[in-house]
């Protein structure tokens, strides 16, 4: 029978989403978890590939085991057999055929920055200190350029074989308590360090090094050497994966 | 020269605040970075001594050191010398008999829920996971109990031969965002395990088990037994300490 199950993790301790031999993966530890549960290997799908260190709230996975109880009980008998910095927050049956990466419509992640000239042990996990006070008005209007479809080559790479065209349904930053910024964007899918280098670059918008038209002159360049470096991996959580029958 | 910091730190892989011998603590961490600056023991004092994994972005320390830069400087050779998950926030020149502990006039702690039948891997580290709803007018009436100058001894115990009274100025319950309370609670001085025995007890009464005028009876009792559990380390940060002459 195939599940489909939202994932949370907090991914500061392991190298990715992506199974590897011999380094903690997200993958590899749920893996682990469903063949403690099923007594057999158990391969794992996930929507998004997360990189090293970047957050999950709402991944998405499937696979296929052997169940025969109700699917809250393999919630909490994954949730038991996980480490504490991976969780199942729900499980349901799902057809046969999906696959959450190729059947996601739309993925969204959010960025979190913290402005600060010293830095702040409490929020180190899950966001970037910034050290300069940032302009939000100027890395809103920039962001902006990014709806819509475009060739988002200055920002990532597809996989080989493949374009780099992606569509941007939403870019939005928010300010939060003082000195907090949060940064939603939601694309059909992401080029590979897409949204880190979005960030990188939207940053230097808001520390004035840049204006909102040079940010688009960036995007439409579509030249990797025009982008800023990837922002941290901390900062980054993928909040959501939708699909067709939600 | 006597000074004064304000220290931040990631309470979760200490074991309190106080030096110990053999194994990681706040204090120890602080006075082994201060060594390697000042190139001799320093000792450090602290105005709470916090628990093993409990938080704080506000702890006051005080320190002699001969130093003959800027406290601006200081502050980054401290946070070069010092684990990530401890920074110095800031640093002062004080006098040389100032103690912040016994000069402290004010304690604010903030201690973190949220509510969730699956636990939160993005948020394990900083607040308590509970199972249930939790009613918040039931938690925000009951601690209005908690107001003024009482006996505490339900709630903690003092040091050898002082006294159990303490003086509590704000006891607040805030809800955030979904499922997600904030309480904050200042007083003159806290009792050992006050504030988490107070939330666990508070809890109680936000679960149903407990009306408020039932949690007043508690705390009148002055009988540690009557008491609920502590609340885990992990939801409590100390935000501030006030002096006189701030």
């Amino acid at each position: 029978m195939r599940f489909c199950a939202v994932l949370a993790y907090d991914g500061t301790n392991y190298y990715g989403f992506q199974r590897q031999s011999d380094v903690p993966t997200i993958q590899g530890e749920v893996e682990s978890a469903l063949k403690r549960i099923g007594g057999h290997d158990v391969s794992v799908i996930g929507a998004g590939r997360t990189d090293a260190g970047v957050h999950a709230s709402g991944q998405v996975i499937a696979f296929d085991l052997d169940w025969r109880h109700e699917p809250s009980k393999l919630v909490r008998a994954l949730n038991v057999n996980l480490p504490r910095d991976i969780a199942v927050r729900a499980v349901n049956v799902t057809a046969p055929d999906f696959h959450p990466r190729y059947d996601a419509r739309r993925r969204t992640y959010v960025y979190q920055i913290y402005v600060d000239p010293v830095r702040d042990p409490l929020k180190r996990l899950g966001a970037w200190q910034v050290t300069e006070p940032l302009d939000g008005q100027a890395m809103q209007k920039a962001s902006q350029h990014l709806l819509g479809e475009h060739d988002f080559s200055t920002f990532g790479s597809p996989p080989v074989g493949n374009n780099p065209v992606r569509t941007v349904y939403e870019a939005n930053w928010k300010g939060l308590s003082t000195g907090e910024w949060s940064f939603t964007i939601t694309a059909n899918a992401f080029l590979y360090r897409m949204v880190r280098r979005v960030v990188g670059t939207l940053v230097e918008a808001g520390r004035g090094r840049m204006t909102p038209g040079e940010f688009y002159d960036i995007l439409a360049a579509c030249q990797p050497e025009r982008s800023a470096p990837p922002a941290p991996a901390c900062g980054l959580t993928l909040i959501n994966v939708t699909y067709n029958n939600e």
